[in-house]
């Protein structure tokens, strides 16, 4: 049984993880921390100083300003910690670095299984596709309120490609500007955008008659949730270190 | 029974029609007229003038240089023409339109039944969904050989849509170099380049909490000839008059 | 601007529905029931009875035993209504008949604009597609703790299909068990279960060399809701009579 | 330059395997193989004891019953064989085995790149999310005239993620005829069958708001030509052993 800390346990995140454990046999809460000390089926401490509870791991979905304490806490009670607040400020992550000398910390641009895994799986098709001419194009959905494009996660998957195959390819974001032909080197990043889509992202492999695609599709930011309950249990029984997702699902 | 001639019989197109009507009950080819005068089951002529055979209708998948001399041939013999041949001169076409005074003649941009269908269905939705807010988007995937981007169906099927919405729509296919939120008046058109892709097209209608996608996938331009011999079905008992795809659906 | 009455107002539905119309510059609620009497941005009252406000719709998302007493009200007072809840007696089934002979009440199996959308799309497509010989198959995906397989609405796919095509089609559900080609007359149903996939839709027509899947996914259940809304606005100006979604759409 | 011998240059598939090769700066063909001796752009013999070119590996795409003689030449002559004619009998696999004492033999259930990759990936996937309660589907798409269902490939990928996952995992193919929730235990496999599509296959991962699916479309059997091109590739400089497509793709 893995005992874990919640820090952050009254936001939607760190309710959704709550609920999460609740139905999984092998962890449990046995803290949370919060200011706003919400009722709870476990002890609430208004502050990392407040917690006397020993655990096994700490789950982080709080605010960057909460981060520095958890992270001393953590450090002084030798509680590894996956660290999903996002926007943290650079002093932060110094900090976060530093800790990670005494204990484990996990840290990822995007805490989701599913992503984490297809980020690794695009690699190995990458290599393996590649002397047989496959090429590789990425089409991102998102919904209509959505100001940046192409999205961050499509960046990361075309970034994981470049990465395993020596940075041998460019991005194209448009083509009707062109009457060319496609060039091998190219990876065409497509940014669909409508309705409420909450994120799918599709890799697309084609080769001479055979086209594999590989997809993800979110249907709530839950999956932040879930991904870190099973960092966590990953996370509980590893030596001090800097950690991510890729970790996780090797 | 109806009575098929074949123009251009000899071509690839001809021998495809030649074999989907062999394995139609409701259909057969009497003649066939092409100048290399291939063997086939059914007598063939190096030209019109050639032909004494009586039909219910002509397919034509010749040349542009041919089919003047058919569609005199059609007009002198009253017999209904559809005309698969593209790239007709301006001539030709101007003949066409002649002709069809006085027998049905047929002409379409693309005779896949599949898409022609497609085009009637993406504008029904669009109607339906305008006033609950939903976006429209289309993905279109070909080969890398291809030059032109987006293609020339994805155009018509967003044209489409904005003949049955009154022009409202414009269209967008590049997000990457502006960092707005989507305006409710634009329809994104993505072109996918890769491997050896006959031709996929994806129509998305995104609203709040559910998507509508309408797709179709060819994979071999056999699709066409598919569509000529429905198409001739349809115009062998037609009045004079110009008819596209649009009329053999309807 | 269109009034509309909210029925069932302090329900899950009835808080999505004024949200959406909260954001509709062309209606909005002026009064509420509901024996809850939940804090609304618009008068709530407990009864039908109670309420004494003019409106031009009313929307019902309510419980099967409160829906005679507004069936009543609408009545009386001649306010078309949007019957959505569901399992409704059949003595409510006939008072609901009854009352459209005096108002307009629109009642359907299914109140998402997308799903009645496709339903006269695929009947659509099945009509234009049936003599070049595309074969029709189902998939539907719902989450893993649904009992019933194929889905309801999977159902009234092929329903709409086969009641277009004059009942030609056999539905099939399992190909393991036998070794037999494909028989034209069959529509194969595949019930896919997983995660907790809100809905979705395919129905594949495959032909020679080009492929037409027309798809509906739904992310969550408010989409019931919206088709809600859609409803209202066009039911406020009809006449007395039983009408469906299909009459929205048309 | 790697140069190969085509066993089997007269069939569809040498051809195609030439017409690869022609367009690949890396190989070449030295010479044919085949009784049938067809024109070609290299020297062709009728039997393996007639060729007297050297070269650095075989490509076999023959009959049955030319096989043995082949592994004859290709031991005697220290030449590795990618063996992709199928139905071998009892008596060849014994040979083949035993030719591969001497050189490098590889051997295949399919040639294709993308169904080898995917096997590898859809293994993976399992592993990874497997603590996350992600159930597992598969969907296979194939032509109105296929006899078995599901197909080969839909089993060899349950399968394989069966063997990574210590079998725990059974299959279901109907759900209609059972009213109960999903079995964690599970593999959902579904046979659509339609039109002449060559081949799809696709496996599901549906988890909490997350849906993960690994796609594999072949429009065209010239996709194990370009598998034994890769294949021969990878051969050429290998120790004897008998190999597969998956060290191809390791």
């Amino acid at each position: 049984m893995i005992n874990i800390i919640m820090h952050g346990c009254g936001g939607k995140m760190g309710q959704v993880v709550a609920e999460i454990v609740a139905n999984d046999a092998n962890c449990q809460i046995v803290a949370g921390i919060d200011p706003r000390v919400p009722e709870a089926d476990f002890p609430v401490f208004p502050t990392p100083a407040d917690c006397n509870i020993e655990a096994d791991v700490i789950i982080d979905f709080s605010t960057a300003v909460a981060v520095p304490a958890l992270l001393e806490f953590a450090k002084a009670k030798k509680i590894p910690v996956v660290a999903c607040t996002t926007a943290l400020s650079d002093e932060t992550m110094e900090l976060l670095k530093e800790t990670s000398k005494s204990v484990a910390v996990l840290k990822s641009a995007n805490m989701s299984i599913g992503i984490n895994l297809l980020i690794g799986l695009v690699q190995k098709a990458a290599k393996a596709l590649y002397d047989a001419n496959f090429d590789i194009e990425i089409v991102e959905k998102h919904h209509n309120q959505k100001i940046d494009a192409p999205s961050g996660t499509a960046m990361a998957l075309a970034d994981a490609i470049n990465e395993a195959m020596e940075q041998q390819f460019h991005y194209v974001y448009d083509r009707s500007q062109t009457n060319e032909k496609r060039d091998r080197k190219e990876i065409g990043i497509h940014a669909v955008r409508g309705g409420n889509i909450v994120g799918d992202h599709d890799v697309i492999f084609a080769g001479r008659d055979e086209v594999i695609e590989l997809t993800h599709k979110a249907t709530s930011r839950e999956v932040f949730a879930v991904g870190a309950v099973k960092a966590a249990k990953f996370l509980a029984s590893q030596c001090p270190g800097l950690y991510s997702m890729k970790d996780v699902l090797a």
